[in-house]
């Protein structure tokens, strides 16, 4: 019976928990799958395009899954369920050679259609080729199936595993700092708090039913500013007709709500606001006011008084009210303390990391760079290499600020003079057009940073750091605590904040201080940059941002 | 010059981005370090534990970074400074024979101390000999200092690892799911809200402060009893003095501050309760309502609905006022959707999964195991081989309920009965004492169950299961979520469920709607698993639960 056992090579490998084969194990192969003609398989996934054949509708299967075509003869199902994209198909039959010319090389006789999941085609928001991806911001839930948004999810998958790879290889422990914290945010960033003290309300009194699916008439108008210059810009542009169609409808959908939710709001309810001073705290769940985390650092730093180096990575919060491209109301962070380690080393391990990802990325996602350096970006692989093997460039703050002082070729809109905290435009400026690759700028004024960077030995800096790339400028942010109580307690004084808030941050000073450094890495920038993508509600499955939480 | 190099053997391998060596790869040599007598070395960790030798204190390093003993000349340093239990100390010196008879074999006789974080004895906690894990809880960031603690910290840490290493080795895709979400818990779940529209009150009007650090009277009440019961223990074991004298004393503050704080409550200022009716959530960040998340599985669902297999790993929330050993507000838990898989797939792969982890931690964390085996539960290596080698016992809910209902010689608190929701007294029965192993119970009646999932054929009972382990119950939850589109919208209408809601959800089943399964595990109560802890609040770093946050 041996010989009827197949060569190791023409293996098909089952997924896992399915039936289903996997198909980068026929589609990877040298060979394409030609050796596997003739062999049953089971294949599953979501139709991508498909036309008719001889009366046999032909389905490309889903690309998310792999490319492959389906031909499905019209006895085993009817075209017309199986043929509209997005259908889902489970289908068994034989390996054969293409029945069509065509770009593949192998295809799929159905033999047993085993489910099909229909789409209604008027309402599925996919049916449209190549939607821009800013029109499928709306569709959160559907976004995966398009080729792009899966190979970005791919990749993005690989940079967290990349990530939690190069902290175990270096003997970092992980350690899940809490998300729900007494500790506010030293001031420097707006919280969402967290309570029950609400939940009292009936679910017959949404006040979000003024708005359209919670969204405020403001935002759907900023939105109307926004899609009509998209539209302008697809019809610059080669896009294709549907594309820009879908974009028109939407835009009309959008201005007539627009009008309903005004003619709404003439009529408003009058609903109150909290008068906040009357709150009663100690009647909330925690019996007292709680955030949600903007950074893990503090709690990180007493796990490092104990164990040594740890890392962090989840989710973060700031609630701030403006519109950013790089920015979310919810994003992923890392953050790591190292004990017993001064600033240079934390700037090492941050180019070692940023260095271990990226190549990371190039070694282990070749298809799906490929796929984005067609569709999104030419310059992916380009931009990956420049960390990988180029050389960080580290200037001091006072340099930076003497270089950006030099500039006149081009106007800042804000001033640069010693002092001045240095946004995106000073940024980029310094690592896209005068050292043109990642740059370190250390040793920030003390008035720029939070209460607990350690001051340098000149009075007047903090031992910081900022790891800026290019395309999305600052990746990281890293410091060296104030190990000194004394020196932690006055700035405490001097920036006014609430002592008590910190009390057992300053416990770890009082007993067993230790020197700590750290950094913190905006992990969904990354994703950005290792796509070529622009915006960051493109690179994040269920993005949060400033009036708008979909589901 | 070659033969100065040391032997691959004699290598000392620096700690990374820090000059201190990593003392296992001293102490961990087949020699414990011998060979490398006379090379010089610089070591960081905390004392543990110290006395007076001719003069020296002999300091014995931090056990969170290995065992060690440093003899530090009192010219170096000052015994009073370096000797108290706590305090941090960076050293550089030479490897030598240990001058005391010892159990170590080997010690570092201090040159030059680098670095010292003094304690304020009288004041740091940790000052006693093993305090019991109760006491503990109070000092949360002094806490993975102390042997115990650190190792369950490691072997989290482990868990961690070996469930991303599980997830990628067979393909599934980390998702972010969202923490902020506008999808409740289905009402199966007490749940928390966010806001910033609580946000505009004064920093002074903190009416926590007629609490103890935002601790209720009630609570410190309940507190001061568990703690009384605490004692009675302690003076019944074979506790140290010093336990014991540390707990009356703790128990004496309590006391006091239950009786200031009664005083204060009496003349307690009048803050009132939040008219919940009267707020316009359209004013909040998001313009409507939102919640932390419970549970990410239908945002799986749709990644799931795409992309294959996913997987994701992060914060849960609930908002249960009740006090558990299991449970806390704040929970990390695996979840994760397979798309064209049966219910069957799903408990194989839940089988898979805690297998795999627990081999992991058998073979990954051996030290820490022996030493959790001698200081918290012997039994705890051969209940991780109970999973690594046992086959799993599989049973239908009414097999189950048949099994109780004949059961005689004990009494349950809830009466058995088809229909009834098993909990924790009887799940534990039946895998403690009825089956002694691992146990699986599937097809529960659907009124047990939440919307989404599928209804089996007999009209009676839905396609889900739990995965119940010896000593802490419950671990997975899984299911098979309806993908039957009319099925689902009845469900919602029968539990008198929001539909709109759940549209973006039943959206996945009018367009390509496909089998899904998956399941949800609880990450803490596998640390008690693997650890021989009995309450979770021991084995996660920064706990959170009804009426307390600490930090």
């Amino acid at each position: 019976m041996e010989s009827e056992q197949p060569h190791v090579e023409d293996q098909i490998s089952l997924s896992k928990y399915s039936k289903r084969v996997i198909l980068e194990t026929i589609l990877g192969r040298p060979d394409g799958g030609v050796g596997l003609i003739g062999r049953r398989i089971v294949v599953g996934g979501w139709v991508k395009s498909s036309r008719e054949f001889r009366k046999e509708p032909a389905v490309q299967a889903p690309e998310a899954l792999g490319p492959k075509d389906v031909l499905v003869d019209s006895a085993l199902a009817s075209p017309s369920h199986v043929m509209p994209t997005g259908t889902c198909i489970l289908a068994e039959g034989i390996l054969q050679k293409p029945s069509l010319q065509d770009k593949e090389i192998i295809e799929l006789k159905a033999e047993k259609i085993l489910h099909v999941g229909l789409v209604d085609q008027d309402r599925y928001p996919l049916s449209k080729k190549r939607l821009p991806l800013e029109l499928l911001r709306d569709s959160t839930h559907f976004r995966p199936r398009t080729t792009t948004v899966a190979s970005v999810m791919r990749i993005r998958n690989a940079l967290t595993q990349a990530t939690n790879t190069f902290f175990q290889e270096n003997r970092f422990l992980y350690v899940q700092v809490p998300i729900i914290t007494t500790t506010d945010s030293q001031g420097s960033s707006e919280i969402f708090q967290v309570t029950t003290l609400l939940a009292k309300q009936k679910a017959d009194d949404q006040s979000g039913t003024d708005d359209f699916e919670g969204i405020k008439l403001e935002i759907i108008k900023a939105t109307i500013k926004e899609k009509s210059k998209q539209i302008e810009q697809l019809k610059r542009s080669d896009s294709n007709k549907e594309a820009v169609a879908a974009a028109i409808q939407d835009l009309k959908k959008t201005t007539e709500l627009a009008s309903q939710l005004e003619a709404k709001q003439k009529q408003k309810s009058g609903k109150h606001s909290i008068q906040t001073d009357k709150i009663n705290f100690s009647e909330d769940f925690f019996s007292c006011k709680t955030y949600l985390t903007v950074s893990g650092r503090l709690h990180l730093e007493s796990y490092a008084s104990a164990l040594g180096n740890v890392y962090s990575f989840g989710p973060r919060f700031h609630a701030n009210k403006f519109d950013s491209k790089k920015y979310l109301a919810e994003m992923w962070m890392v953050e790591l303390e190292m004990a017993f380690s001064e600033l240079e080393d934390s700037m090492e391990c941050a180019i070692d990391f940023l260095k271990f990802i990226c190549k990371w990325i190039l070694e282990n996602c070749t298809e799906d760079l490929k796929f984005v350096s067609k569709r999104v970006d030419k310059l992916v692989v380009d931009r990956l290499q420049l960390i990988v093997t180029g050389p960080f460039e580290k200037i001091s703050y006072t340099e930076a600020v003497e270089t950006l002082k030099q500039v006149t070729e081009r106007k800042f809109e804000t001033k640069v003079e010693w002092g001045v905290s240095l946004n995106e435009e000073h940024e980029s400026y310094l690592t896209d057009e005068v050292y043109r690759k990642p740059l370190i700028i250390y040793n920030h004024p003390k008035e720029l940073k939070p209460f607990n960077i350690r001051l340098n030995d000149d009075g007047k800096t903090a031992a910081a750091f900022d790891v800026i790339v290019p395309k999305v400028g600052a990746l990281i942010r890293g410091s060296q605590s104030e190990e000194r109580i004394n020196m932690l307690s006055t700035r405490i004084k001097e920036l006014g904040l609430e002592k008590k808030q910190y009390e057992w941050y300053l416990d770890l000073r009082k007993h067993g201080s230790v020197r700590c450094c750290g950094f913190s890495f905006l992990f969904d920038p990354l994703v950005l940059y290792a796509t070529g993508l622009n915006d960051v509600r493109d690179a994040v499955p269920f993005p949060r941002s400033f009036g708008k939480a979909n589901n």
